[in-house]
């Protein structure tokens, strides 16, 4: 087997590796579509760790069944499966009280390249299959189904999160792909002003088409005075940070209403030991301003779910795809894509024939 | 003052009255738009009590302002206001545990034509102004905002009282205004598959626009199983009953999903000492699923927030709107419509021109 | 294997059968205590379907491991465990949308005696072990722990159902077992005034003890007008109906608040195919009273949980205890006193000496 | 009318001012109890703004109304009543959507010494009566009763802030007298080890009666290590930050579990325009680990519902009382205890005799 990945901090190529055995609750999967997000980049060039040395990068992408696992019940060789970037066992007893994403510890459901290799690769293993795959529908097309995997599934991550409710005022900041997502997910939650920070042109204008009803650049001024102006005051029932790091959390605490203004905060940040959180505007955390964050949800049912609403025409996640290119030795373009971020980048996506 | 109300029971016609004198913290409206509402019919041909003779009918309305009393802080003569159904005085400590619209008593809230005069009539006394009235903004019309107060309110409450997902399959039962403003609030609550039962042709178009997937009828076999059929034999994951009485909501807990599946109750049961609730599918309520009912949520921040939702163009309610009158005088031949119910009514207004 | 069961519809006796094969993620278990419950007679006496024929009942018990499957990470062989009587496989995708006790279908998680032989044998098979067992600390007593499998699960859950808050006054009806830890759950989710409804003088006293602060006899005059006597009109905040079928859940409906009344349902129906409510009180459902019922929560978390109370001193359920027996024999007689019922029966128990 | 407040900033001292005139919906008290509050202190001493000058100290009183205005319906003369130490207008609209303790702005419910007079004098004066006061019962002494309206209420809402589910491991930092409340709290909503931090004697031997299982001492060594210890390395399911700052945040936030575990955040952080978040332990808040914090829920409901338990025995507030007074002059001494806070005192209170 072959993929993409870390050779050691800083370092990307290729690595060769041996075929993958199936165990009994696994499949394996050639893939149909692979994306690189930015927190590859982050792993890649970032993060410490003697246990990224070699691995294959990757966590989003569609895939073909080639194996399947004695135990597996509901995939067969053939089936074409939407493969969620969170990947938990659901066999650690945390399941039964907490989030799946942290059962056993923080972030363990994040499997691809961190525990485990990633997708990038000609072959992607799937543990506990009939727990984390979905069935890919003919009428949802592998490339809206790469969104789903992780944009979607975070961004809207970031619309429950904030408890977005009927009628609230929300404020996405940062509109790359997860806060576009989460423009899209705000609305479908009911929000009624939509108000997105941004800059970038196309993604300016998608976040309009997702919803946003109003834009704002930081180039413009304090965001913080840009936000109490368009809400006359009031500032905003529900806050999604999906970029901006701790500044733009702390911009989302400062124009959440006192008494229950949500923030769903989607942000990684990395190399901080600490935040810094502003005082003022929290009054130390009894200001009735709830900060909830958290990785996506995946498993089989949120794909589903998400699945449906795409097949519903509730809303079109492929929009976000900028760049597509076409086979396994593409990701190496499509990664540098991701490294360097030109201005009309929002997602690439490398696709596959057989 | 003049206004149309229950003569007795089963006979409607005008009445004439005194004015009202304008409490501390009323105000006296005259109305840019009122509209009739099933449950005018059901309180003037049906409901047994002297406490009904005399009464002046009517809960939907838009006013403008033309007295506010002496601690009314933030309405004042000329203001165009959007009138909530639902006016709780805000004053019973029950509001502090529980909804609204039951602080102190069942259905407490339902103040006009119920505990006072109603709105078919040429002064509309709202009563708790500050807490329950919200300004008419330019950018909404008269008919999309007479549309909010009890339709949209409602239906929407249905979405939220079955506690509507990401991806939900959901079930609406009854496509007349409201459950047609159900269908649009599951939708925005993120339901992906949506199922409408009706028939009338109008209806069914509407619901189509307003995001239904599928549309089922009575005529074309057993409810229970078209729902099975379309869904795989999984069942949705939330219903919304707005119409179809007692068989509607068995139908209901029967397609409901076990352990989760949650039942909106909208529908108003009248006439009934007993429901019966079959067994089979609710396992004597052990089964996980729930029904959720209530009357619709009104006061200031409701309105506020519907208010918010069309100004974004998230739903255009005033769709409903199949027939419009002109002038008090004609809210007779509106109500008879109601009445009547022709084939091709959705919902009739009456507005004014001063 | 030797066990105790249904020979046929309304016959109980003794069955011989091969000794279990322990599956990889399974455990076998000898008894140390089992219990039987008065749905093992329903079982055996009421139900139909030739799958309960030759099936060994019970669910309740406490055991010690014999046998330990491959995959098995965290028990061995001679580990104290309890075991939950209820004991998903933890494998199906709907536990990660909804209860884990309806998994794939109403009540799938009741494994024991329903899809696999019962608990009354001399060796218990328990599957997903790691998932499902909690280990038996030092300082919690086997009798204690066998009354947590099932009663204090159950009793708890309608705290948990019924939503108790600081300061509610609950109504408790029905001070069987079940009933009376549901008392005991109540006071620890925080109620005030525990209204139980219950005649048998050791059910009273061991009510008191457990936080009963008013007891109601059915035959001191109509429930319901007791009920508003006691709270000066006001009716129960909650409810949880832990006997006395659909008559008790029309009363708990009935004395239940308008606007948030919340009524767990635990109670059993049986034979009966269609429940009837009385509209007066809820309302068509309208009045936001919600009944919400359920079978009782099991696997590891919960049972560790509940343990932990136990070790904590804040309950102690093995007060329930009337009856002590002793060998896999004595269980048939301390079945014939669950359906004799004597007067001064809480709850027997069979406990084991190796 | 005669009352103890603050001169300057740093200087206490003895105010005359002109009788309250009673609003229609206030009543006038004269006091059987009060209590001062390390707040006292902190607005007295350290708070800047002219607004605190001449300002009349106190917010934890029960009273005897002696006037009564023309509006309130259920409070009459002579009447011993419960005063929340938060008492809102009830009549800003943002009570329909968040917490009255901010309804219309943060802490704006707080209003007895921060917006008007406090309750250190031979009148107190409060606002919308109906909605804020709650009756004495005969059975619930006077000191109870001034034990709840701030130090009940605050500790409580610990336990929920932190929702504290049945079986949890609960740590609370600083058992204080409001960090003793939630020790109590936190059993009666489930906890079962309850681990509390402090080292006054006194206090400690209260933690325990009230149900704290384990003490751990700062000055025993790390706090962190000691929670793991004693947890075997799993952490809390809940944690309650009653003293001890953003340093107790931080210690709480590091032993929170990941998945879901809540930091219920009471201490009020003063002079610190910034809080330092350690990320090491909350990911950059993706750990889902929440924390919520929110001044003490008033008003009349929430003290009934407190003095209910009061009533049922489920706690008993007063033996937080370590010193007892006489009379309005010996809130002077009472004031310098909360200054000098000797190693025994955990709450005085002045109580009235006429």
């Amino acid at each position: 087997m072959k993929g993409f990945g870390v050779l050691e901090k800083g370092k990307v190529g290729w690595l060769e590796k041996p075929d993958y055995v199936c165990g009994a609750e696994d499949v394996i999967c050639r893939p149909l579509a692979i994306a690189p997000c930015s927190s590859d980049v982050h792993s890649a060039m970032e993060m410490e760790g003697d246990y990224l040395k070699n691995r294959i990068l990757g966590h989003e992408s569609i895939g073909e069944i080639v194996e399947v696992g004695s135990m597996v019940r509901d995939f067969k060789v053939g089936d074409r499966v939407v493969i969620p970037c969170t990947t938990p066992t659901w066999k650690h007893p945390d399941i039964q009280d907490g989030t799946h994403q942290d059962a056993g510890g923080m972030f363990t459901a994040i499997n691809f390249s961190s525990y485990e290799d990633g997708t990038f690769a000609n072959q992607i293993k799937v543990r506990s299959a009939d727990m984390n795959l979905a069935l890919l529908p003919d009428s949802v097309s592998v490339e809206q189904a790469c969104m789903i995997v992780d944009m979607m599934t975070t961004g809207f991550y970031g619309a429950e999160l904030a408890e977005v409710k009927f009628g609230d005022t929300v404020v996405v900041f940062g509109i790359g792909p997860v806060g576009l997502m989460s423009v899209a997910g705000a609305k479908l939650r009911g929000a009624a002003k939509i108000i997105a920070i941004g800059t970038r042109p196309d993604c300016v204008a998608l976040a309009k088409e997702y919803g946003a009803t109003n834009i704002i650049s930081y180039k413009d001024g304090d965001v913080i005075e840009q936000i109490m102006a368009i809400t006359g005051g009031k500032g905003a029932d529900a806050c999604i940070v999906a970029g901006g790091g701790v500044e733009a959390l702390n911009n989302a605490v400062a124009v959440a209403r006192c008494g229950y203004g949500t923030i769903g905060m989607l942000d990684v940040i990395t190399g901080e030991a600490n935040m810094t959180i502003n005082n003022l505007y929290i009054g130390g955390f009894l200001s009735h301003k709830t900060i909830k964050g958290g990785l996506c949800p995946g498993g089989r049912k949120r794909m589903e779910r998400l699945l449906a609403m795409v097949e519903a025409g509730r809303v079109d996640p492929s929009k976000l795809i900028t760049h597509r290119f076409e086979g396994l030795d593409s990701i190496e373009e499509a990664f540098e894509l991701m490294v360097n971020k030109p201005r009309d980048l929002i997602k690439p996506i490398v696709l596959f024939q057989y």
